[in-house]
C-alpha cells in the first residue's frame, strides 16, 4: 500500500526518521554514561518501545497503568509508572507488580506511610521537584530527606532513588541559555539531594532525570544513572521551536484531505481529534502544512473544530496535505492506529495503548 | 458500583441530566415544527442516540464514517455524514449506503460532477455557508444555484436539499443579540436560497440547519424542515458561557484524583488526554473544579500536560474532584469508555465510536 492510498485523516510515522532519532538518543545516553529508560507515552506502541531498547537494559517509562499493562503483555519486565501513585490504584499496581518490576512514584508523606504500612512488596521512586513545580517534593526542604528515609527504611519497599522531570524546559523558546541552565539544575538538584541523603545513611541506587529538551543539551551527567526522554522518537513543532530538532527530524505527521476551497480558505478533514488543540508555541497555528511529499506549502492552519481544519490558502487541484503537528504525543494518543511508512510505502500499522 | 469506586481519570455522564437535556430539545423541535436529526458526534454512543430519537423519525447526523458504521451496525438507518465528501471515500459511502440511507454533503462543482458521473445511487445534501466561513457554498453566488441544479438533475442522486451549520454562533459570548442575529441569518439565508432555487425549478425537499446555540434561541423556523444540534446532550462550559445552559445542565464531567498538594498547588491525574486542551472561552482555565458531590471548590485548573493537571488551590485531605469540561465533544471522544450514573450509582458504561 502506498501513502497516497491511506484513508484520511491518518497519522503516519516515518520509520527511517524514527530509527535515526532513536539511534541518536541511544548514542547520547551511552556517551553520557547513563542508562536510557525511554518514556513510551509518546507512541504507546510496544513495537517502537522495542526499537528504543535494543541493549541489555530494557527498562521503560509509562504514563498510565494501561500502558504498563500493554507493554507488560508485550514482554517488557522493567517499567516505571511516572505519575505520583494514586492510592486507589495500589491493588492494580500490586497485581501487575507480581509479574514484572513495576516502579511507582511517591511525593508525599501520606502515601509513603500507607505504602510502608501496606506490607506489599513494591518498587518505589521518590519524585523530586527540580523547578518544574508540578509534582514532586522540594529538594531544599529538610522534610524531603525524612521522606526518603521512610521509603528507604521500609522493609517491604525496594527503594530505587530519586526521579525528576524538568518540564519547565518546554518554556525556553528563544532562550537556549535558560534551557541549558534548567538542564544543569535538573541534574545538580537531584545529584546534590542524593548526596545529602547518602551522607545521612539513605542510599540512592539511582538518580533518574530527563526530558527530551534537557537530554538534548546536557553535556555531563556525573552522579545521574538514568535518563527518561520520550518525545525524541517523533519530535514535533514544539521541540523544533526549542531548537532541539530540525523540521526533518519530525517523524510523526498527519495526512489530511482537502475537502474544499472557497474564497482563499481551505477546509481539511484533520480537525481537533486528528491534531489535538495543543497550541504549541501559541503562534496561532495548529501545524505546519506541507505537500504529501514534504514541500512546504503557503497554507496557514489557524482553526480547528472537531473534524474540520480551516486553513488560509488557495491551491487549486490540491487534494491532500501532510501536517507536522505541534505536539506529537497528543496526536499519537488520539489515533486508533498509526501507520508506519518508509518513503511512500506503507509497511505496517500499529495500535497504541489507550485509556488509563 | 458507586461513583467513588471508579478508577480515575474517568468520564461520567449523569443520565438524569442527559434525559432532561434530550427532552427539552425534543420538545423544542416539536414546538418549532421541525424534525430533529441530532448530531451524535458529541457522544458517539448508539445507546444515547436511541434516547435522542424516540419518535418516528430516527435520523441522525455523524461526523465520521466510523460513527456511521457504528450506528448503522446498531440499527440506525437514516444517517447524514456532515462533512463535505472526500472523493477517495466514495467507495466506502456506496458500500454503506447499500444498507442504509446515508446522506453526504457536497459543496463544490468538482465533487458534484464526479458524483453525477459515477452513476452511483447516492443521497446528497448541498452544503451552504451561512456566515460561518468554514465549508459550504456562498448562497449569494449565482453559481450556487447552478450547483444545486447539477445535484437535482442527476438521475442517480437523491437530492435532499440544503444543509448549513452556524458554527460562528460559538463566538458570541457576552453578546446574546449577536447570537440571536446569527440564528435568524442561518434560517433566512437557507430558506431564501431554497426559495430562489425552487422558483427556478430546483425543488428542495429539506432545509436543514442548526447548532446547539442557534437552536436554543431561535423562536420561529418557517421554511426549515430539520435541525441538527449535537452538544445539547451533554452541554459544557462553552455553552454555559454563551448562556445556552446552566452549570447544572452539564451532564458530562471528568472525575480526577488529587495526586498530591505542594505549596498551594495541586496535581490531578486528569491531564490533556482526559480533558482535551480546548481552551474554551480562553479564560485560562481547563474546567471548573467541584467536589464529587457537585459543590464548587476554590481550585483553578490552569495547566495541563499529557497526564497531569496542575491546579492552584490547597484543600488538605481532598482526594477526588469532579471537573466540568470546556468542550464535552472532545472529552467524550478521548475516553475509551463513558460511565453512566444516576446520583452516585454507576448504572453502566458505554464505548464511543472512534477514528474515521
Amino acid at each position: 500500500m502506498k501513502l497516497a492510498d491511506l484513508p484520511t485523516p491518518c497519522a503516519v510515522m516515518d520509520l527511517d526518521v524514527v530509527e535515526r532519532n532513536i539511534d541518536r538518543m541511544s548514542t547520547r545516553a551511552e556517551e553520557l554514561g547513563v542508562r536510557l529508560r525511554p518514556h513510551v507515552k509518546t507512541h504507546k506502541i510496544p513495537f517502537i518501545g522495542r526499537m528504543q531498547t535494543p541493549g541489555s537494559f530494557k527498562g521503560i517509562t509509562v504514563s498510565t497503568l494501561a500502558e504498563a499493562r500493554t507493554f507488560a503483555e508485550a514482554g517488557f519486565t522493567d517499567i516505571t509508572w511516572a505519575l505520583p501513585l494514586p492510592l486507589h490504584r495500589l491493588r492494580e499496581v500490586v497485581d501487575l507488580g507480581a509479574h514484572i518490576d513495576l516502579g511507582v512514584l511517591v511525593d508525599n508523606a501520606d502515601t509513603a506511610a500507607r505504602l510502608a504500612e501496606s506490607g506489599e512488596r513494591l518498587r518505589v521512586w521518590m519524585k523530586l521537584d527540580c523547578g518544574n513545580h508540578r509534582a514532586g517534593v522540594d529538594p531544599t526542604d529538610p522534610a524531603s530527606i525524612d521522606l526518603a528515609r521512610v521509603l528507604y527504611d521500609a522493609k517491604n519497599l525496594d527503594f530505587q532513588g530519586t526521579i525528576a522531570h524538568a518540564g519547565h524546559s518546554y518554556s525556553t523558546r528563544g532562550d537556549p541559555e535558560r534551557l541549558q541552565r534548567i538542564a544543569e539544575e535538573e541534574r545538580d538538584l537531584c545529584v546534590d539531594f542524593a548526596n545529602r541523603c547518602e551522607s545521612r545513611g539513605v542510599a540512592f541506587p539511582h538518580v533518574s532525570i530527563g526530558s527530551t529538551p534537557t537530554c538534548a543539551v546536557i553535556d555531563q551527567l556525573e552522579g545521574v544513572t538514568e535518563i527518561r526522554p520520550g518525545n525524541y522518537v517523533f519530535f514535533d513543532l514544539f521541540q523544533q521551536g526549542l531548537g532541539v530538532c530540525g523540521l526533518d527530524d519530525i517523524a510523526l505527521t498527519v495526512i489530511s484531505s482537502v475537502l474544499g476551497q472557497h474564497q482563499g480558505r481551505m477546509v481539511l478533514d484533520a480537525g481537533a481529534l486528528a491534531l489535538s488543540k495543543d497550541p504549541g508555541h501559541e503562534d496561532g497555528s495548529f501545524g505546519r502544512v506541507r505537500s504529501v511529499e514534504g514541500q512546504d506549502l503557503p497554507i496557514e492552519l489557524k482553526q480547528l473544530s472537531q473534524e474540520h481544519g480551516l486553513a488560509q490558502g488557495h491551491l487549486p487541484g490540491l487534494d491532500r496535505v501532510r501536517i507536522l503537528p505541534n505536539h506529537s504525543c497528543l496526536v499519537a494518543a488520539m489515533h486508533p492506529r498509526i501507520y508506519g511508512v518508509r518513503g511512500d510505502e506503507v509497511v505496517g500499522s500499529w495500535i497504541p495503548a489507550r485509556g488509563w
